[in-house]
C-alpha cells in the first residue's frame, strides 16, 4: 500500500543483535519520535531509561528470566509511566496533585505504550530490531532498585534495541473480522473466528519447528491464563506511591 | 533522517475532517498494521469497534464532552482492552481463567495502546488525520451501553479518522532530557528541564493565540491534577469484571 504501512506490517521481534552500537543519533531520533506520539492532554506522563552497561543489562537479563537478547543488545529502553515529573509541575505552582485515581495510573500507563510504540517504528525504519520485554515485570521491585526508580513511576516493559542479527518469521494475527467490530460489539463472531485461528496458529508452529510443536493459540492461552500472573504488582504499584481506590 | 521518521515527528492532532469517507480498502490496512504490532505474549488483548452511523457517533460526542470531531468524523474507532477473548480461548480448553490480577489488566491495556498507535501511523501515512479521543472515559458506562461492550472488555479511547480540513500546528514537548534518562533514573536533572519547557510553552501559546493565553506547563499541570480525575472508573472496570486485588 505504501511503504509505512509495509514497515508496519512486516514487524516481527528480534531477539539477536550485533555488536554494532546504536548511534546517539539514532537514540535521539527514536526518542524524539516517541516523544510525538499522543499525550493525554499533553501530560507526558513517562520516561525512557537507555540502559547500555553490561553489568546492569546482564542483572535485568536475569530479572526477565533469563533472556539473552537483554544482556546481548546494545541499548535497553525501560519505558516507565512516570507522573512524578507531573507532580513536580503541580508542586511548582503550589498544587497538591491528587493522582489516587485509576485514571490516572491509565493515562500514564497508555502514555508510555504510544510513545514506546513510536519508538519502536522509529527504530525499525532505520534498519534496527526491537523485542518488548514484559519479563522486566517479573521483578519490579529489583529491576526498581537498579535503576533507582522514584515514587510514582513504575517500569512498563523493556525494549531491546539493536541491528538484527537473525532473519525472524512474522507471526499470524486473529482474523481481522475477530478483532474489528462494526459499529458495536460483535459477542456472536468470535467462536467462528477462534476455530479459523487455532487452525492457523496450528499450521504456523507445525511449519516453524518442522512438526515437533502443534500447539493452538485456544491451548497456549490456556497455559498462560490458568495461574494468576505477577500477582505482587498491585502491591508493588501502591509501594511507588500509585493508587486505585477510585 | 527519513520518510517514516519524518511522518511520526511530524504529528499533529486533526479535529477537523471533510465529508470524503475513509474506504474500506484503508480502514483494513489500518487494522492489519495495528494488528501487527507487538503483543505480550501473543494475547492480542484488545478489539476495535469501528462506528460510522451518524446517530451513534452523535451520541458518542455528547458523552466525550461535546467533541464535535466525534460527531464529525467519517469514522470513529473505539479501542477497547478485551481480555474476554482470552476467556473464550481457555474456555474452549476448559481452563477457568484466571484474570483477577492487575498484571492482566496492564496488559490489555498496553497491548490495545501499542495497536491503536500503529493505527495511528498507518492512517498517517495514508494521508488520513487523527485525533485520540480520552473523553469517551468521561461515562464509559454510557459508552459500554451503547456499544454493547461485554464482560471483561473496556473502551480505553477513540480515535476519530478521516481527512485533514485544516492545518494544524506542531505541539512542542518536553525536553529530551527531561524524558530520556541515561543508565538509571535521574531526578536530579528534571526541575532544570521544566523550566525551560515552562518557557517553551508559554511562548508557543503567546504566539498561536496572538497573546491571549500565556500558561505554562506547570499551570496546566496544576489546572488538570488538582481534582481527581474520573473518579468512578474503579467501580466501573469491576462492573466490567475486571479486578485489581493482587
Amino acid at each position: 500500500m505504501n511503504d509505512i504501512v509495509d514497515l508496519l506490517q512486516r514487524h516481527r521481534s528480534i531477539r539477536q543483535f550485533k555488536q554494532e552500537p546504536v548511534s546517539e543519533e539514532a537514540l535521539e531520533a527514536i526518542v524524539r519520535s516517541a516523544q510525538m506520539a499522543s499525550t493525554s492532554s499533553n501530560v507526558q506522563a513517562y520516561s525512557v531509561i537507555a540502559v547500555t552497561r553490561a553489568e546492569t543489562k546482564r542483572a535485568l537479563s536475569v530479572l526477565a528470566g533469563n533472556q539473552r537478547s537483554v544482556a546481548e543488545c546494545p541499548v535497553l529502553l525501560v519505558w516507565c509511566a512516570d507522573l512524578r515529573r507531573n507532580r513536580l509541575a503541580c508542586e511548582r505552582e503550589g498544587v497538591e496533585m491528587v493522582s489516587d485515581t485509576m485514571e490516572n495510573f491509565i493515562v500514564a500507563t497508555v502514555d508510555t505504550a504510544l510513545a514506546a510504540q513510536n519508538a519502536a517504528i522509529a527504530a525499525e525504519s532505520l534498519g534496527l530490531g526491537i523485542v518488548y520485554v514484559g519479563g522486566l515485570r517479573n521483578d519490579l521491585r529489583e529491576v526498581t532498585r537498579l535503576l533507582d526508580v522514584p515514587e510514582l513511576v513504575y517500569p512498563v516493559f523493556g525494549m531491546c534495541v539493536g541491528y538484527p542479527d537473525h532473519e525472524s518469521s512474522v507471526r499470524p494475527r486473529l482474523p481481522v473480522r475477530a478483532v474489528l467490530h462494526r459499529e458495536s460489539y460483535d459477542r456472536a463472531g468470535q467462536q467462528e473466528a477462534l476455530e479459523e485461528y487455532d487452525q492457523t496458529t496450528r499450521d504456523y508452529y507445525l511449519e516453524r519447528t518442522k512438526g515437533k510443536r502443534a500447539t493452538t493459540w485456544s491451548q497456549d492461552m490456556g497455559e498462560k491464563f490458568k495461574r494468576p500472573a505477577r500477582d505482587y504488582m498491585r502491591t508493588y504499584l501502591e509501594e511507588q506511591g500509585f493508587r486505585f481506590d477510585r
